[in-house]
């Protein structure tokens, strides 16, 4: 019965199918260890980024993460009223906010990081470090061609 | 200016951020790619599996690829307007409806086919078929241990 989970194969097997469902796979496992923080698969994402940046912009958080406005500004709205987000005017200039953790956000970085840490883990069953290595250097490959593609197109 | 697409390294570099990245990286081609044929990024994947499993229910179809209900009544009432899955009732048991592509439907799947080929060549520039064999062969085996969690948890 696991076995419609995996992609045809034969008729168009590629990366990009494999991609997809590992994708959703691992929202669903993340959405499932981040519940006690009540951090979704949707705003974990946002968290980090703000935990290695801030303070950084909704905007250039959005360009960064390659996710549109409303999702950004819906993901930080629910951060914020968790308590893990503030925004701060801009002191160089007040329209814009300025995105920071607060010190709930602080403590719960690690937490989050510890969740994604037992993700990860789960999935790397039977791949030695070797291929395991391997593979995020072929993920980064394609991550940077799909970069370049972009950057043709503008 | 294109280092920041690149998941932060040394913090939490992990398959998960890339493949999280190149996911929404490949939505983004996929999209303008299939513009032409009015089929966004959240819907090919519906018509795809239509295509290769029909007939099949709305809840078979959400089931298998791990979309929640209201996203594919939402991407099969798109398919529909545009002419490319119709509906019929269950001929065994008229409570349920089972989807089929239409003319137009058949017609368009070649052409997303292509579309996904571009993308997918385009991104892997740079790897041999070696390689490629081995990232599709690794992306597999995360897959299965990701099916395996979850059938785990019920």
């Amino acid at each position: 019965m696991s076995d419609w989970k995996q992609p045809d194969k034969g008729v168009t097997e590629s990366h990009g199918q494999y991609i997809s469902a590992i994708y959703r796979h691992m929202q669903i496992l993340i959405s499932a260890e981040l519940a006690p923080y009540r951090i979704g698969s949707g705003q974990y994402i946002f968290l980090m980024a703000i935990a290695i940046q801030q303070p950084i912009t909704q905007k250039a958080l959005s360009e960064k993460l390659l996710i549109d406005k409303t999702t950004t500004a819906k993901a930080i709205t629910k951060l914020e009223a968790e308590g893990y987000v503030r925004r701060e005017a801009d002191p160089t200039d007040n329209r814009y906010q300025l995105l920071y953790l607060t010190e709930s956000g602080r403590e719960v970085v690690p937490k989050v990081q510890e969740a994604l840490s037992r993700v990860k883990n789960k999935t790397r069953k039977g791949i030695t470090d070797e291929e395991y290595d391997l593979l995020v250097d072929l993920l980064r490959t394609v991550l940077r061609n799909l970069s370049e593609q972009e950057e043709m197109k503008r």
